[in-house]
C-alpha cells in the first residue's frame, strides 16, 4: 500500500475551513483514480500538536498514486490545494509495513 | 474508529534508529491492548517534508485508545518513547471520518 497523507495547520477560520473542505476539496478527492480508501479528521489533538486537520489516502502502490496525481483529476485536486489549505501545510506520501493488529 | 499518529523528524544515525524501531519499540507496541492494526513507514516522501518516518495506529475508539495508553502494556510503550524518538518528534490522536474510496 502507499499513503497520503496531508495534515494541516490551525486555519484561520475553522467554520469557512471546515465548508470548503468537506464541499468542495473532498469531492474533487474522491474522483482520485485508483483511491481505495481514505478517511480524515478535524479532531486532531495531542500536546503540542502543530496540527488540526489531517487526511489519509490509500492507494495500491506508488504507481497507482502517481498515476492518481498525473490524471485529469489529480490535476484538478492539485489546483484547488492552495484554495483548501492554510500556510504550513504537511503533504507527504509513503510505502506502507504491515504490524500484526 | 480513532487513531494514534506519530511523526518522526530525520534521526541522527537512520540505521540506528530503524534498528532500535524495528527491534525494541514496535515488539512493545504490538502489546497495547485493543490496537486493532498498525502500520510504519521509513519512506517519508514530499516537497520539504520534515518528517522521515511515520507510525499508524488504529484503535475501536478513544475510550480504547484511553485505556491502552493507561494499561501496563501502554506505560511500557510510553517509557520506551523517549529512547526511540528523536527531537521534534510529533505524536497526535485523532477520530476518524470516513469517505467511499
Amino acid at each position: 500500500m502507499h499513503k497520503l497523507l496531508v495534515l494541516y495547520p490551525e486555519p484561520a477560520d475553522r467554520a469557512a475551513f471546515k465548508d470548503y473542505y468537506v464541499n468542495t476539496h473532498l469531492p474533487l478527492v474522491a474522483k482520485l483514480p485508483g483511491l481505495r480508501a481514505s478517511r480524515y479528521s478535524f479532531g486532531v489533538e495531542g500536546t503540542g500538536s502543530p496540527y488540526f486537520a489531517v487526511f489519509e489516502g490509500e492507494f495500491d502502490d506508488k504507481a497507482t498514486y502517481v498515476a492518481a496525481m498525473s490524471s485529469p483529476e489529480g490535476e484538478a485536486f492539485a489546483a484547488d490545494v492552495p484554495n483548501d489549505a492554510p500556510p504550513g501545510v504537511v503533504i507527504v506520501e509513503y510505502p506502507v509495513e504491515s504490524l500484526a493488529g
